[in-house]
C-alpha cells in the first residue's frame, strides 16, 4: 500500500476525527475508495473503535431513486437509529463516474433529500469527516493525469495542520473582532457586515469545527452585503459548467446576476428561496497544497489565495447562540481568485493583498 | 446491465425476502457485487421499501481485526441499533479473493464473534438473506474460467423455486412423519433419530425458513446417531484443503474420525466443545442445477444427489417449541456424493436410490 494512503488514514482518524476508544463509527465507503478505507479500518481498529461500514455508491443510490415512486418514507427507523447511536461518521468518497447520478430527476432529489432531514441531522450531531480518496474518477474530473491528481490531493491532505491552524487562527481572530469586511478586485467592489459573528477556523478537524479534509479556510456569515462581486474561477454546478458569474447585491439581496456560462443554472439557484439571494457564507482559502482548481468543491473552496461567497444556508458555528443566519435549502459557493489586483480589508485595514497576508513577508504594504 | 444480474435481484427482493413497501433494508455489497446491489437498489425502489447500503468486505475487516488489540466492545450501540431497526437483511458477497481474511488469527476472530452474538440475533430476527455475486474470484475458487461460473451460477439461483418447493415438500412430509433415517453406500452405514423433528423445507425464501439463495435443500436435526459415514465431496475448511473425511459414531458421538487430507482441521473442529461431536443437520441436496463441486458451501450442500451432515449447532426451526437441540459453537458441513451405489431409507423404506426419489420415473424399485 501507498504509504500516503496510509498518512491519509491517519490524519483523517486521529487529527480529523479525533477517534477514540470505544467511540461506535461509520465508515461510508465510496465503490473506489476501498484502499484508504482498509488503512482506515486498521487505524480504527488500532485505536479500539467500533466499525460499521457503510457503502456510499452514486450508482447504486441513482438506481434506488430513479426506482422509487418519490414518496419516500420519512426518516427510516434503522439509519436514523445507526447515526443516533454514532460517535464519528467519515465519509470517503471516490467512485469511477462523478456524473453517476446525473440523470435522477430534481424533484426525486429534493424529495428524497427532505425526507431525510432528522436522520442528516443525526449525522451532524456526530464528529462527521468527509474526504476523497483520489481515483481515476476525480483525476479526469481535474482534467489530471493520474498519478500527478495523487500527488495533488496528498500535497492539500498532508500539510502540517497544527501549524496551518496556528495561521488561520490570526485570519479568524481579526475576523472575530471586526464589524465591516471589504473585497476589492477585478469588477469586484463588496462590502458585508461580519458584527457579532464568529469565524471557523477551518482546520480539517472536529475540534475547530471543521468537517472536511482536506480544509484550510477561515470562513464566517457575512449580512447586509452591498456591491458587486465577480467569480473568476470555473466550476461544475448541477451538472453544467459554470463560468464568470457576477452578482449584485443591494440590501444584503443579490438584485442582479450574469454568467458567460450556465446563467440559468445560477438564476435556478436564487430563485429556490428568499435566502437563496443572500450570503450564507464568506470564505477566504488558506490551504496553498491547492495550487489549481480541480472542479471540485471539497479543494477548490480551500485553495490558498481565493475568496469565496455562498449564497444559501450558514452555518450555526458563526452564529450567535440562539441567532439564526441566513436561512435557505441551497448553498452554493462561487470562488474567486485574489492573488493579483485584489485586496480584502476588514474595518477598512487591508489585510490580505494580492494573496499575501499582512504578516506574510512578501506582503506588499 | 446482464439480465440475469436483474433476475437475480428480482428472485432475492421478491421470492428470498419477500420485500414490502415501507420495509427498512440493509443490503450488505462485497466489494466486487457492485452490479448486483445496483439491480437490487433498482428492485428496492420499485418496492417502496428503504435502503441502506453497508460494505462487507474482508480486507476491512482484515485490516479492522489484526490492529485491534482483541478486547473488543460487545454489540456496539450503533450497529445493533441498525439491525434492531432492519426489517429485512440482504447480504450479497463477492471480493477479488476469497481468502481475504486467512491470516486473522483464530483467537481474533473468536473474540470477536463472541462479542457480537446480540448482533448476531438481532440480524437473525430480521427476515436475512444470504447470496452471492457471481465474481472472478469465487470462479478461481471452483476452478472454472469466469463465463462458465456465471452459468453455473445462475443455473442454480435463477429456478423455478415454486416447483421445487413442492417436490421439496414431498420429502418434507416423509421426514416429518419419520422416526428414523438410514443412509447406506460405500464407507457408509448411518442411523439417526428424527423423531419429533420437523425438517424445514429450504426453497430460498424466508417464507420457507429459508435464507440462502440459492437454496435447495431439506434438512432437519438427527439425534442419536450410530455407525459411520464417508464424506467423498472434497472442501476448504479453515483454509485447508479437507478430503475423504470418514466419522464413526457411537450413541450420538462421534468416536473416531480419519481423513485423506486435512485430519487436524477435522480433529480441531470436533474439539471445540461437547456439541461439536454431535450431528447438528441432515441435509439432502435437491438442486440439481448444482450440478458440480464449486468449493462454496452456499452451493455445494444444495448440490442434487448428494446428502450432508454437520458437526455442531442444530436449527431451532426443526426442534420441537421450547426444546434445545444440540448446541455448540460450530456448525461444520460435510457432504457425501449419493449418486451411485447409494440408498437413503425412513424407517426402513427406501426414499431416494442412487440419486433419484422415489417420485422420479427413474427410480429403481
Amino acid at each position: 500500500m501507498d504509504e500516503r494512503v496510509r498518512e491519509h488514514a491517519a490524519v483523517l482518524v486521529d487529527w480529523s476525527a479525533r477517534v477514540e476508544e470505544g467511540d461506535d463509527v461509520v465508515l461510508s465507503v465510496g465503490p473506489d475508495a476501498h484502499e484508504l478505507a482498509v488503512a482506515v479500518a486498521e487505524k480504527l481498529g488500532e485505536r479500539g473503535a467500533n466499525l460499521l461500514a457503510t457503502y456510499g455508491s452514486g450508482e447504486v443510490t441513482r438506481a434506488y431513486l430513479r426506482a422509487h415512486e418519490g414518496d419516500f418514507d420519512e426518516n427510516p427507523a434503522h439509519e436514523r437509529a445507526l447515526l443516533e447511536e454514532s460517535d464519528v461518521y467519515l465519509s470517503i468518497g471516490g467512485g469511477r463516474n462523478t456524473s453517476a447520478t446525473a440523470d435522477v430527476p430534481g424533484e426525486t432529489r429534493q424529495a428524497y433529500r427532505s425526507a431525510r432531514t432528522e436522520i442528516r441531522e443525526a449525522r451532524y450531531d456526530t464528529r462527521w469527516v468527509s474526504t476523497i480518496h483520489p481515483t481515476r474518477s476525480l483525476a479526469q474530473q481535474a482534467n489530471m493525469a493520474y498519478e500527478a491528481y495523487q500527488e495533488f490531493a496528498y500535497d492539500a491532505i498532508l500539510r502540517d495542520w497544527e501549524s496551518l491552524a496556528a495561521e488561520m487562527a490570526r485570519l479568524k481572530e481579526l475576523l472575530d473582532e471586526g464589524s465591516e469586511v471589504r473585497l476589492v478586485s477585478d469588477d469586484t467592489d463588496l462590502t458585508m457586515s461580519i458584527e457579532n459573528r464568529t469565524a471557523v477556523n477551518s482546520a480539517a478537524s472536529v475540534a475547530y469545527d471543521s468537517h472536511n479534509l482536506p480544509s484550510g479556510e477561515v470562513f464566517t456569515a457575512p449580512a447586509a452585503t452591498e456591491g458587486e462581486v465577480a467569480f473568476d474561477v470555473p466550476m461544475t454546478l448541477r451538472g453544467e459548467a459554470v463560468r464568470d458569474v457576477h452578482l449584485t447585491f443591494e440590501d444584503g439581496a443579490v438584485v442582479d446576476y450574469a454568467a458567460e456560462q450556465g446563467e440559468d443554472v445560477i438564476g435556478d439557484i436564487l430563485d429556490t428561496d428568499e435566502g437563496a439571494r443572500r450570503l450564507g457564507e464568506l470564505g477566504i482559502g488558506m490551504n496553498r497544497g491547492i495550487d489549481r482548481y480541480t472542479d471540485n468543491i471539497l479543494f477548490d473552496e480551500k485553495m490558498g489565495e481565493t475568496v469565496h461567497l455562498a449564497v444559501g444556508r450558514a452555518y450555526d458555528a458563526c452564529l450567535p447562540e440562539g441567532e439564526s443566519g441566513n436561512d435557505s435549502a441551497v448553498h452554493v459557493d462561487m470562488i474567486t481568485d485574489v492573488s493579483e489586483g485584489s485586496q480584502l480589508e476588514i474595518d477598512g485595514e487591508v489585510v490580505q493583498r494580492n494573496g499575501r497576508f499582512r504578516w506574510e513577508d512578501d506582503f506588499e504594504q
